[in-house]
């Protein structure tokens, strides 16, 4: 015979049949109800309705077998014992509350009963126990009318439609010429009760059940029917939650807060859920029910002036608190109710916080020690680091121009932090007003490699067009430049320099101030002061001495405890000495990718570069070319002296070659002079060279290939600035890198020259440095065919943009016409230039490095796509086993946190340091396998899709922090 | 103690050692001197030192061991024992020539000695033999100066100084004031051989060698040597022949065709190369030596004329040559020499030959029982068909169009065949040109969607941009137009209307003649007269009679052989009733790609499906597309009638809409109007559409993602014209494609909408027609993740084209640029657009279709792509599993032979049907595994790249052909 399942859970008394860990059985409430109860905590009693029941319960045709029946009806009995009440007794009715609690939180998606069991009988009852005959029927209308629409199925499923019994209450109140539901009597809500029921027989065709333990059956139905009701369904396919996984079912007792001067209600966080301090935050109403805290009729009190109206209960809320953090070992969101004097906890979970609080918090703790520092490290989302590093606007003056209505658009916050500054609409004009010491925001349609100067010289980009990997948002992001792309209600109109804004009659002209939010998305008319964050204030601006800054020292904490946790490399994506310092003092162990073009673009070299495109003959290349060696070679020079020894990672030159070519008809003409040549002919070149496809064309070693001559000059340029800087006494080790790479022929071909060039330069030095030659690994053919490559290359770098626009087919410059709609439809989960697409690119850099290392066993794989920075895919590097991820010198300390956070989670490595560290083993088994009750309050958080994840996680701290 | 090495082997009298299928090991020249021994031919006695020998000969330090003297003596004391004459003997001196002979034939790449054992004594002896002192004087003078040049190697490397040797020679001939060589006496030649010996002395230091056995081993070290020398290499090289191979040398008794008018030599093939009928041809020379036949100074005489000349030594060879095609069962290229009335055999070899010839050839054999079919389909290369199925020029006026300096340019061969007309520069001229019943070639830049129906009133189409799979030569193939593409020296004038070319003076202008051969890529100026093959003229024109032409019936022979042999389905990419009806009579079994969008240029439609572009609302787009449904679903009605229920793979609209969109200015105006906009909002919609990368962009599903009406119209179209054509009674197999999946949720998105439109249809119709709804891989993503999309898709179509555009980064468009280059510098074999990139591409082909069929086992797979016609992509298909290919009408004939080939290489398929068919199962293990000497006769041809052997192939024919 089958052992009988065990549908019901009591909780009560001194000890609960669940456990905070059994939340797949119980649902997060009954699961965390049941534990508050196990360390001692004042919870109403009752019982909890399994998950597995809800899975029985629709697989059977929606009935209740005797077995729950027998054992809802023993745990029933036990709380009327415990709470010293009978459930439908005429004199001392037990009354109880009805709700859902799935194993995830789904706020506001299912259905609540309560007050349940008060009829005819047993609200006579109820006055009789508090003699208050208006508050029995105030809780008796409210129990009909919501049995009506939950139960009965009244509820209009138009939103707009008027509930029925709404309409009857509104109907009495103008009857009786009041307009608050607080002005009816006793009487009139007993008349209500009765018009309810009335309705109820009317529209159902059935009396309203007068029976207890029908209304009980009645409701519990109910809300396991609410699992499938069409929010919930939408919900869970938003967050990713398996309807497999069902409701449990919370039966309690009711307690009352409104039962007097002497009752209450509130709730709470156990820290600022804010700020991450330490102190108890939250909000408490005497005399009132738990909406009236949330629904702002009445302004609640701070927890703390609780202290003063009643230091006992204070005191008592305060230890339980206490109590709590020690338990869960984690900020808690907490509610309580007092009836008549006595403290009732009603819900406890964990509490959501933003990124600053999380690291606050988590560090805390750990100083605390209530959590390991690896437990800590999973509790931070890397993202939210950002919110220590970016700058910030002032919140007052923010908060006044958006109410001033001078919001003027939103676009996609690519480069995250606050900029305030004039007007230019062209990088020139952006450079002289900076050279004037004007804060600048330079406003693009889109920008191109011309615009690097005038970018580098403003404080923020907002651009019309292009995606978060567009030109703007990457080279923004790698100079920690603000930046606002494909704003596409914006009008930029370069001949007039005006900006308007569709639907809007402001126009901005040249020199107008406007302030950007980076992290938000925002544009803004006018001037918002902007401060740099404390932690960028110690590391890179040394305005704040690192010991004054409290943030600072958090940060440093969190970094250091990454790097004893992570196996991944962090390197950085730079191309200037200033930018390498950045990186540097971000924690970056090296350069994962040096883009020579960058370089190609300041002062009078790209007159030069433009002589080498424009040359028709190769003795023409190499003149032009000479010219740009000592530039090249300087820039080398300047990044090996900051480098001191860790690997520098240089590419070859990679873009097309069109993208180099002057438009304007002045650059034209300069062109034409310098070169000795007529204007029609500089433009019948550069028409000659325009492109189709310029991403699937004549660029990367194409370019080498075709002019050998190029990479001799790149080659030379590296190698003689590496033994320029070394005979300094300064440690180089460049990695030269060769990109686009479709076959090992390519790369045998440009590697020869490296070793040609090298071997001259090495004996005109009289001079030897260690170097690499290597590829990116940046088209599928590269991957697939990545076992010939390995033959040649010393090491791989996954160019993961470029591997996503081939791989999808997608280029990234176009594909913000639709690719925002993909996301939105849910046909791809994220922007996959934002989060590596692990399950299409991902295989080609699994593919790429298990075949590479199949023939070069200790083949160095890195990635230096955007993705390097992206929390997810730095995740997806460490299982793949990459050395090293390199990002923007900004995304550095989220990278580090990723890797740490992705070793933490990795079993082999847990395995492994078991077998290695004895000391390090312990910690990391207790992050991540020991500690149920802390492991399960991590895991509280929605098992949702991120995104969503953050999505709620603002609004539940906005709603439950309203001041 | 180690076996004895045989190094040497003996040919001669009834039984040589050697055979030919020992050509790896003797080489082929060796090989098949053995075997004509050894079917009793008469053959000047001799051996053959191995290749393995050559092997150990530079492993060893060039030395000759004491095992291969001792072997060498042996079988040349055979040699003058069958000969009847002595090595070194005074009176009746044997004299050798010592010859290269690798496993593959490298024509003149390596050296030779002649008449190698001549010195002062042995002369003598040569003289009394032959009564000549004249004769053995000339051979005398000939060996000194050949072993000078190549054993004491005094050939100057460099080409144009002159060979000291040759300097004697015209000093002499000044002096005794003589033109010609056989105006030198005895008595001067006696006199060149002692300043030779002289001149030799002087440079060398040393006296030329009077030992007989000194000068063999000084010559056969020489010959082994040049098996390394510069020529030798960079032929290899190029033919991918590796350098381990070896060479064998060949030590033979010299035989002369000049000891008088009883002696004479000659070279033949054992039927017509050019036309491959079965005549002996071939020509001779009385009284001379080989190298008079080929170098022109005598005029040689036709092989047939030797009847009359010496009917007894006609009728010798004519029955050596049948003997010899009896044992080969191969087309013979055959060398001999007639010394004093005796007939010997020098050499032989499979002959080189036309695809005209090879064809016609091998079906002879067939019919002749020489062969199986199955050989006969082994011999041919597909390729070689389009001889059979492209227009030609008529041969004369064309060569005197080319003696008359009319040649003005060479382009792509890009669409085969001939044609000649009056030149048009644009479409518009060329359909009004074409109306007037004019001739035309349309002269384009490059061309675009927009010029289809320009492209389809011409003959042919001439473009100075874009490579073999540009839009131009696409188009061109699929509609069997000629196409020349690329032509990079053409300056063409839209503006004037004229086409002048890079450094000549002729100016081409609308309405003059010009003709272009697609076969060679020749543009030529003027009229030159053009007829379709005779294939076409029976299958397409239906001018000439089946059974009138010979021609025609060798084509069906062929193809009727290989559809009884292959396994891959063969189908067509045709847009139209007629091109389908095209490419049922070149036997497609079905249409595997009908492109929509081709459809929508036709009449009044581009303005509707512009209409739809433009409008801003999914109202305006109803509205638009509502017009087109009527025009498609007339197409498809038309095509469906047309293939009668053999499958239709329809895919729905693919490219960026702004192709569609107007360029021209009153374009423009007509769009404005029709929509009742303004010109400037037109122009504005138009630039806002612009791409970047328009291949990565906005297109293929992501339109009807986008826009899911359009989607709906197309699926409604296609089931409306299939129940409509199927309720006449036709049967009709629609198989519906979405292009350009990238991930299974876009397709499952499109899926839905055709299932929910076909069940509209239906429903309306009361008629159900069957259909699969299956997509294109064309998009790494969509091979790497096969598995997800093949839940949805009933059948995938790998689109080849833009797969390898993605897989390698790689521009149709823009790659012109520099894959040229590529393919010259080896860096890729052959341009990956032409021919499968099997290594690359190819492993997402078989990634797709294992992991396709993993979770749906009968998933049927084709390829759409160009490949689909490409004889070695064909193979790659088959051997993939692949259920067919799908190419151009005018393709299909190669694709079903080289399907067969594949199916005949295929081991698998070979046991599978020796299961089977055991009537088959003989013939196909004789073409593959028996007959070693018809098979390795086969495997003759060089070892090479393919394209390599092709130009060896025309210059070989040539060459050996001269009339």
């Amino acid at each position: 015979m089958a052992k009988t399942p065990k549908y019901v859970y009591f909780f009560g008394g001194k000890k609960a049949e669940g456990r905070t860990d059994m939340k797949n059985l119980l649902g997060g409430k009954g699961a965390n109800l049941a534990e508050m109860i196990n360390i001692g905590l004042p919870v109403p009693n009752g019982f909890t309705i399994t998950t597995d029941f809800c899975t029985d319960y629709y697989a059977g045709g929606k009935k209740f077998p005797k077995v729950l029946k027998d054992q809802v009806s023993v745990a029933l009995k036990k709380v009327e014992k415990n709470m010293g009440a009978k459930f439908g007794d005429a004199k001392n009715p037990l009354l109880l509350s009805v709700r859902s609690g799935a194993r995830a939180s789904m706020p506001g998606m299912m259905d609540t009963i309560l007050n349940l069991g008060l009829n005819e009988v047993t609200v006579e009852g109820l006055i009789a126990k508090t003699n208050n005959p208006r508050f029995a029927y105030d809780s008796y209308r409210r129990f009909v009318s919501m049995y009506g629409d939950v139960v009965l199925e009244m509820k209009p499923e138009d939103k707009h439609s008027v509930d029925p019994f709404e309409e009857i209450l509104e109907a009495k109140k103008a009857k009786k010429g009041i307009e608050l539901d607080t002005d009816l009597t006793a009487e009139d809500l007993k008349e209500l009760v009765a018009e309810f029921k009335a309705a109820i027989k009317k529209n159902t065709g059935k009396d309203f059940p007068e029976d207890p333990m029908e209304q009980l059956w009645g409701a519990v139905g109910a809300v396991f029917d609410s699992w499938m009701n069409e929010r919930a369904i939408v919900y869970r396919k938003l967050n990713d939650i398996p309807a497999a996984w069902g409701t449990a079912v919370n039966i309690q007792s009711m307690v009352y807060g409104n039962m007097g001067e002497d009752s209450g209600t509130g709730v709470a966080f156990t820290r600022d859920p804010a700020s991450g301090e330490r102190v108890f935050y939250g909000e408490y109403l005497f005399n009132a029910q738990g909406e009236d805290v949330v629904a702002g009729t009445r302004t609640p009190h701070q927890i703390v002036e609780l202290k003063k109206d009643s230091p006992k209960l204070y005191k008592e809320l305060d230890d339980i608190k206490n109590i709590l953090e020690k338990h869960y070992h984690e900020m808690l969101d907490i509610e309580f109710t007092i009836q008549q004097g006595k403290l009732w906890m009603l819900q406890c979970r964990v509490g959501k916080r933003t990124g600053f609080a999380a690291i606050k918090i988590a560090v805390d703790m750990v100083r605390e020690k209530l959590i390991t520092k690896e437990e800590a490290l999973l509790r931070i989302e890397p993202d939210q680091l950002n919110q220590l590093l970016r700058p910030i606007f002032d919140t007052e003056q923010k908060e006044k121009a958006i109410k001033e209505g001078k919001l003027l658009a939103k676009g996609l916050n690519a480069g995250p932090g606050a900029a305030s500054g004039k007007v230019a609409f062209n990088a020139v004009d952006a450079e002289i007003m900076a050279a004037k010491g004007d804060k600048v925001i330079l406003i693009r349609i889109e920008t191109s490699p011309e615009d690097i100067k005038g970018m580098n010289a403003s404080e923020g980009i907002l651009t019309a067009k292009g995606g978060m990997t567009s030109h703007a948002a990457l080279v923004a992001r790698q100079m920690g430049k603000v930046c606002v792309a494909g704003c596409g209600v914006l009008n930029i109109d370069y001949k007039k320099q005006t900006m308007t804004v569709e639907g809007k009659k402001l126009v901005i002209k040249k020199g107008d101030y406007v302030s950007i939010d980076g992290t938000t998305g925002e544009v803004i008319a006018g001037n918002i002061e902007t401060k740099p964050s404390e932690v960028v204030q110690v590391l890179v601006t040394k305005e704040l001495d690192a010991k004054k800054s409290a943030v600072y020292k958090t940060y440093k904490d969190v970094m250091n405890w990454a790097d004893s946790a992570r196996t991944l490399g962090v390197r950085t994506n730079a191309d200037e000495p200033a930018q390498c310092e950045n990186a540097l003092a971000f924690g970056a162990e090296g350069i994962g990718l040096t883009r020579t073009e960058h370089m190609f673009f300041e002062g009078d070299r790209i007159i030069a570069i433009r002589e080498m495109i424009l040359a028709d003959s190769e003795e023409g290349r190499k003149t032009a070319l000479a010219k740009l060696l000592p530039h090249q070679r300087g820039d080398f020079e300047g990044i090996f002296k900051v480098m001191k020894g860790k690997p520098v990672t240089v590419r070859f030159l990679d873009p097309p070659l069109h993208e180099f070519l002057p438009q304007e008809a002045k650059d034209i003409k300069v062109m034409a002079d310098t070169m000795g040549i007529s204007v029609k002919q500089v433009k019948d070149k550069i028409a000659s060279m325009h492109e189709i496809n310029p991403m699937l064309g004549f660029r990367g070693c194409r370019l080498g290939t075709a002019y050998p001559e190029i990479t001799a000059m790149q080659a030379r340029a590296i190698l003689e600035a590496a033994c320029n800087v070394a005979s300094q006494g300064i440690k180089v080790f460049p990695e030269i890198m060769i990109p686009l790479v479709s076959t090992v022929a390519e790369l045998k071909g440009q590697e020869a020259i490296v070793r040609e060039v090298a071997a001259q330069v090495f004996a005109e030095k009289k001079k030897k440095v260690n170097y690499l030659v290597g590829t990116m690994i940046e088209l599928p053919r590269a991957a697939l065919t990545a076992n010939e490559i390995a033959e040649v290359a010393e090491f791989f770098s996954f160019g993961t943009n470029d591997l996503t626009q081939t791989t999808f087919g997608l280029s990234r410059d176009d594909a913000g016409t639709f690719l925002p709609m993909y996301v939105d439809k849910d046909i791809l989960p994220r922007d996959p230039f934002e989060s590596l697409d692990q399950n299409g690119v991902g295989q080609l850099v699994e593919i790429g490095t298990q075949k590479g290392r199949s023939v070069r066993e200790n083949l160095k794989v890195g990635i230096c796509g955007e993705h390097g920075g992206e929390p997810e895919s730095v995740e997806f590097c460490h299982r793949t086993g990459l050395n090293y991820v390199s990002c923007s010198p900004f995304r550095v300390p989220i990278a580090r946190l990723a890797a740490a956070r992705a070793a933490l989670k990795d079993p082999k490595l847990a395995v492994k340091s078991a077998d290695k560290k004895p000391a390090k083993k312990a910690a990391v088994k207790k992050a991540v396998a020991k500690k149920p009750a802390a492991k399960k309050a991590v895991a509280e958080k929605p098992v949702a899709k991120k995104a969503a994840a953050k999505k709620n996680d603002k609004k539940a701290v906005k709603k439950n922090t309203k001041k």
